[in-house]
């Protein structure tokens, strides 16, 4: 008998977690053999929870699945929700229930380290009563911070932006004679990845942004008031990129630097990030022009950016998913495997999601350069491949044409 | 005798300033019978009465050219340089015996409101001296606040990164089901143009962002606190978008509003924007989750998102600028026209600068509506035609390729 997919999505929006979404139920419908439909859960498990999901392979077009495919933040809607660590839990069995009713033997779980708990938990569930239905986890992050994969679907995109809106910041700020800073923030709480991507910015080297500082290595405030001195005497734009998530020696977040008094007028408190800290820092200490910019969440939902790699690896991975769950994979996250070839080439490898969840991949300390100042040719070459391409999209009055969902149904604009 | 040209950038970067100059030096190219060469200042007239200058002619290839065109921040450096209002200044003849030790005959300048006052002040100067040397503004700025013209180059491509971005942020905003509110402060210290054209980012009417305010509208907190509350009460996702220059009906702008105590640990104080303010105020008052967003310089630098009908009409203002000076005419500015016709037009024509420097276009009252919490369809008719079209750019390592320039000699990268 024919069984269904269910699919749902978890976590922060990326510029491709819909081209994964894309790849379930392209893959699933070239299987008309073995699957029924594609199911959508809404907001993730947890809107599953509330009976809400949608029926995918009859809800959309041929043309709205390619526009899906290139829609940036989470086409199903998003949740942040953590199953009981007790698979003891009525949770379970009604869960199961659902899934009975609905028919579903293949279950997907779009996300990153909270969704992969997600899938490690349903299918220990699932195998612990005998269970046949496969869970699958097709990994998701900008933060590109999943173990036992290459890299995430998501990274490159925010990378890409990343790179490509520090070398224009770069432009802007060199256009005056006089001394200035500009600081930029770029995400990233434990994991330096993004705020690596900035290298990838420079049109040659020694060329800006002249520092780079990662959460891996400890933020010393007059180290980088003695950094940022030498860099203005060397010439008049100095631009720095920071992680948001940059501490002391004492695990201290340098966002966290800002008084605790700081309020508004109305006695509010007031939340700042790292880079208005040291803009506030350095401004005060030079009395030179500073200005700081966060990219903010443009970095992770730019869909205008997106790289055309990025997108081809999400949706690849999502129809590997697919795959695997048919040859009876489960328990499993799609991982990328870099192959050791001349050519950049990747290999989608269903590895053990319960070695995968709840873990950090952190940027590899042999990375971090001139006394964490800077990052290495070799994170470069590794960043490299994944940029690339520029993707073709359908726009309208100029811009692009995205698809969104609601109340379960496809709305296109 | 063939005379020079000698061309300038001066105030904010653009997107598209480069293209104007990219007109001077194509059109000054095509009329090598009366022009000799094309020489460039460097940071502007500052920079200029340092004697900093580029032959553009001899230094730039046809292919540097074209990539010049698409190439953001200003490629000659730029100034903020405000000439004495005493015309008879000794700072006068300096200039002029400079003009006339390099042979110039032409002198173009691109740049907003200061830029035209730089414009006026030298012609008027000129006339007195009985000087025959043409000095013509091209506009620029990302404001759009230029009066005698329809719109200014830079405006557009500004237009359509917060069009684009606001699309994207809203995308992002909706993707959980828990109430929220996403609080986009946009450039524009006094003029509401750039803020405006958030409108363009619906999907459809009714859409995200429900609240859209100008600094052309007495905004009060009160009010703004029940507005939020009524679209929260509609949907749970609420995308508000604010000019940074917002004011009260006293004319105190609302980032002003943050405690002037307001410090970090070292007691120094932090700057804060209208976004911030108002992301403390509603999470105060109403307990949701609330975020803010600063689109900051890439609004204006961002030369990946710029409109292919905003470069071309860039351009083609720094063509007619030359057109015009070999004319005859000086102490113009290239202003844009909008032609009664069914189809989108314009004609470049040269308005009388000391008309146009100094002065402010603001927001039209009457496109204005809702109360001061929305603009109008009128708006979104003007803008729309503005902010068509992508260009296509050289990229290199997934990345776009910019022509920028090092001690006055072109580099590539």
């Amino acid at each position: 008998m024919k069984k269904n997919i269910i699919v749902g999505q978890s976590g922060g929006p990326t510029a491709v977690i819909n081209a994964s979404l894309y790849g379930v139920i392209a893959e699933g419908k070239r299987h008309g053999d073995e699957i029924g439909c594609v199911y959508g859960m809404l907001n993730g498990i947890e809107g599953f929870m509330q009976d809400r999901y949608m029926n995918l392979s009859q809800e959309l077009t041929d043309e709205e699945l390619e526009i899906l495919k290139l829609t940036p933040a989470a086409y199903l809607g998003s949740c942040r929700y953590k199953l009981p660590e007790d698979l003891s839990s009525g949770f379970y069995p009604m869960i199961f229930q659902k899934l009975k009713q609905m028919n579903i033997g293949y279950f997907f779980y779009i996300g990153g380290n909270d969704s992969m708990d997600t899938v490690s938990k349903l299918s220990r569930y699932g195998a612990s009563t005998g269970s046949d239905i496969r869970f699958i986890g097709i990994p998701k992050t900008v933060d590109n911070d999943l173990v036992g994969t290459d890299h995430t679907p998501g990274y490159a995109s925010a990378a890409r932006y990343v790179a490509a809106s520090v070398r224009e910041i770069v432009l802007d700020a060199s256009v005056y004679q006089q001394k200035a800073v500009t600081i930029v923030e770029i995400m990233g709480r434990h994991a330096g990845w993004l705020t690596a991507a900035a290298a990838l910015a420079r049109k040659e080297a020694g060329d800006n942004p002249l520092l780079i500082y990662l959460p891996e290595y400890d933020f010393d405030l007059e180290q980088f008031a003695q950094d940022v001195k030498a860099a203005l005497d060397r010439q008049p734009s100095v631009v720095v990129c920071v992680s948001e998530g940059i501490s002391d020696r004492d695990g201290k977040f340098i966002c966290e630097y800002d008084n605790a008094a700081q309020t508004d007028s109305f006695g509010h408190k007031m939340l700042t990030g790292s880079g208005k800290v040291l803009e506030a820092f350095i401004r005060n200490r030079y009395g030179v022009k500073v200005r700081s910019v966060e990219l903010n969440v443009s970095q992770r939902c730019s869909g205008m950016l997106a790289s055309a790699a990025d997108v081809s690896e999400a949706a690849r991975a999502g129809e590997a998913g697919v795959k695997a769950a048919l040859r009876g994979e489960t328990g499993k996250m799609i991982a990328f495997l870099r192959k050791d070839s001349p050519v950049y080439e990747l290999e989608y490898v269903p590895q053990d999601v319960n070695a995968i969840c709840n873990k950090e991949k952190k940027f590899p300390a042999e990375w971090i350069t001139d006394h964490g100042r800077d990052v290495s040719g070799e994170f470069l070459a590794y960043a490299l491949p994944l940029i690339q391409g520029e993707v073709e999209r359908k726009m309208e009055n100029g811009l692009p044409v995205y698809l969104y969902q609601r109340d379960g149904r496809p709305v296109r604009g």
